[in-house]
């Protein structure tokens, strides 16, 4: 953090801020919100899809019918109602569950910082995805554990990676997956896969913790089944309806056996006392009517869809021959592989001169790898805005990779 | 957390848990809100006087004109325009800030586990007054710091102890202090001891974290400086409209340098991404017109004095003579000191027994004192409420009293 060269708190901080750093990206980022931009970066859902009279009247109903409710503190594992929602919401990927084995958290995202804070001793082992979604490595970076990398492919985690690794003697304290068109690599693991990870891992005694913030987004195939569903023992299950519903009403959850439950209450009521009874109000009902969320999210999916349409094809079109990329059946995103070589972190700024943004690959790795990877989100922009960020993207690369072989490159 | 014999996971948890436990406490807290039972226990705000008419126009609004942004994603420093209006509202406090050096947080509770994240290494000491507010005590646990306690009196911390702990070699990574009708205790820290804070923490590169919660529910005299007033490079602010508006929209902040706003930010993201735009958006509409916040906080006031008067005679009138007990100028709460001998812990029993509940002191104190203490919290009831409540405790401890006679205490 050389920007703050007084910060008379220097000698002060904890250890583990040393991991906390804001990044040259970030500052790109910045940049890259201008209007002219094409962002493929976030992956910020499409709101705009939310039909605006149906929240008008949701918000008024919560307020004219249990204001004081609204207004009022709540209990830290979050309003029965609304968790008895999200039990009917499980039911729709065959996810069995008791609202009293859910907390509601401040989106997914509270839930793997409170798992980080009750499972992770510093230098204990946690194993994700290579790529990992990049919250959950900074929410677990805090606890200062050792990552287990576990490397992917078409059909999602390399599961016999982690069985060798217990072989040579490892034990993580829990296995991170995002078993739906995960994030960053948009890819989803195989039901072979599922049924060794969850069995492995109950032979193991090592518990998963299963993201899915994705699922109900599919836009084409068959629904493969929950970890949690195969195994309700061994698994931790997260959702959230920032993709189904809205991220700005910070509604996720956890789903855990009772003991687990205790403990991310305890460490919920620590870290904020309690979530906001108004916006749990208002999304429980916001799925109270069936028709409605159905409706919406029917549309997002549509809607998603046809972008990852667009973004495929413009790729496909646009792209040096030597690029590869996963073709996500759901989700938000596009993994882009290049050749040895290229360097996406580097190349960023000359991508925003070009008015087009994405996230470079080493987010998504513990490791410093991915220099040569890139995530591409095709959930916000439309159609059209992703052919032309695609078609300035791919300009750059043929030009970039030029360049890296009049250098005498490979 | 003996009621959970089969665990699964009991090995595998973290070491900081064994700090959080589900206390007896907790369980009759669930017998307590039953609707004949007087609770003098929780701290919640009186929504009841917030106008239902003026807040389902600022939901309306908010959902009407910034529907997208409202229901979208936003940076983890918190929305802009909020910020701005919470800078107009330490202004009525006068401390002068920057919109740039506020994070807006769950809650300023999230803020106390932040700070503890970024600058807690376990083993590091922290000060705190004793009695201190029990949300802080365990967001800062979680972190495992060693508590150092400073003993308060009518006016608030006494500051010589910490001169004195600097003396012995003590130098805490930062002291802890609720300086306006703290909770538990409902004292105020006076002018002189302020001056006295400031200057010997500046001195001895200490930082201060000032809450303050109740500044603006002062029933009579005149206010005081603010520590950050004082001191604005060494203190850090921490604020919420949790009491001057409502809990549940759950907006808290904190005001800092650039640097430590740098790292609360990175660890905010890490913990939840970022707030409730929702929230946050009507949070900033209802302070947005003058009259209408300024009201609301009058009626405030004068309710939480009447109530705050009508326990302190109620006391006066039932409580046993050796009772004593803080006479507090503002906030929610008197702190009750009754004879060596009380344990108020294993009398809570007999006190829900008999329909009046009451926090027992043991929780505001990190080293298991205050056997003898109860927090009593007179914000929420109405005035022939308290009296009744008060009206029971005080028979509970007339009897109490006879019975350690005749077992012949002294």
């Amino acid at each position: 953090m050389a920007e703050f060269s007084i910060d008379r708190f220097v000698d002060r901080y904890a250890g583990r801020t040393a991991g906390m750093s804001a990044s040259e990206v970030r500052a790109l980022f910045a940049v890259a919100s201008r209007p002219d931009v094409v962002s493929l970066a976030g992956g910020m859902p499409y709101v705009e899809a939310l039909p605006g009279r149906a929240l008008l009247d949701v918000a008024a109903q919560v307020m004219r019918d249990d204001r004081t409710t609204a207004l009022q503190y709540g209990g830290g594992q979050g309003h029965l109602a609304l968790r008895e929602r999200l039990v009917m919401l499980m039911a729709e990927e065959g996810v069995t569950a008791d609202p009293d084995d859910v907390v509601v958290t401040t989106g997914a995202q509270q839930a793997l910082d409170l798992l980080g804070k009750i499972f992770i001793d510093p230098g204990d082992t946690v194993a994700v995805e290579a790529p990992s979604y990049v919250g959950a490595l900074s929410a677990f970076a805090a606890y200062e554990p050792r990552f287990l990398t576990l490397e992917t492919d078409d059909d999602g985690m390399i599961v016999e990676q982690l069985e060798y690794a217990i072989v040579r003697g490892e034990r993580p304290t829990f296995v991170y997956t995002v078993p739906n068109f995960g994030n960053p690599a948009g890819v989803t693991m195989s039901r072979d896969r599922r049924e060794h990870l969850v069995a492995l891992c109950r032979e193991a005694g090592i518990p998963i913790v299963e993201d899915n913030p994705y699922g109900l987004l599919r836009f084409d195939g068959d629904p493969l089944p929950a970890l949690r569903s195969l195994d309700p023992q061994n698994v931790i299950y997260l959702g959230t309806v920032s993709k189904t519903f809205s991220p700005g009403v910070r509604v996720g959850w956890v789903l855990a056996d009772p003991s687990v439950v205790q403990r991310i209450v305890l460490a919920k009521e620590a870290a904020d006392l309690c979530g906001s009874n108004l916006t749990m109000l208002i999304t429980e009902r916001w799925f109270s009517d069936d028709e409605r969320w159905r409706g919406t999210l029917a549309q997002l999916v549509t809607t998603y869809r046809a972008r990852r349409d667009a973004m495929l094809s413009a790729i496909e079109e646009q792209f040096p021959a030597t690029a590869t990329w996963t073709r996500p059946r759901g989700g938000f995103y596009v993994w882009v592989s290049l050749p040895d070589g290229f360097d996406t972190t580097a190349m960023l700024a000359a991508a925003v001169e070009r008015r087009v943004a994405y996230v470079p690959g080493t987010a998504f790795y513990p490791d410093g790898r991915g220099r040569e990877r890139m995530r591409l989100a095709f959930c916000y922009p439309t159609e059209d805005r992703i052919v032309e960020g695609i078609g300035r993207l791919g300009a750059l690369l043929h030009d970039e990779e030029q360049l890296y072989r009049s250098l005498g490159g490979a």
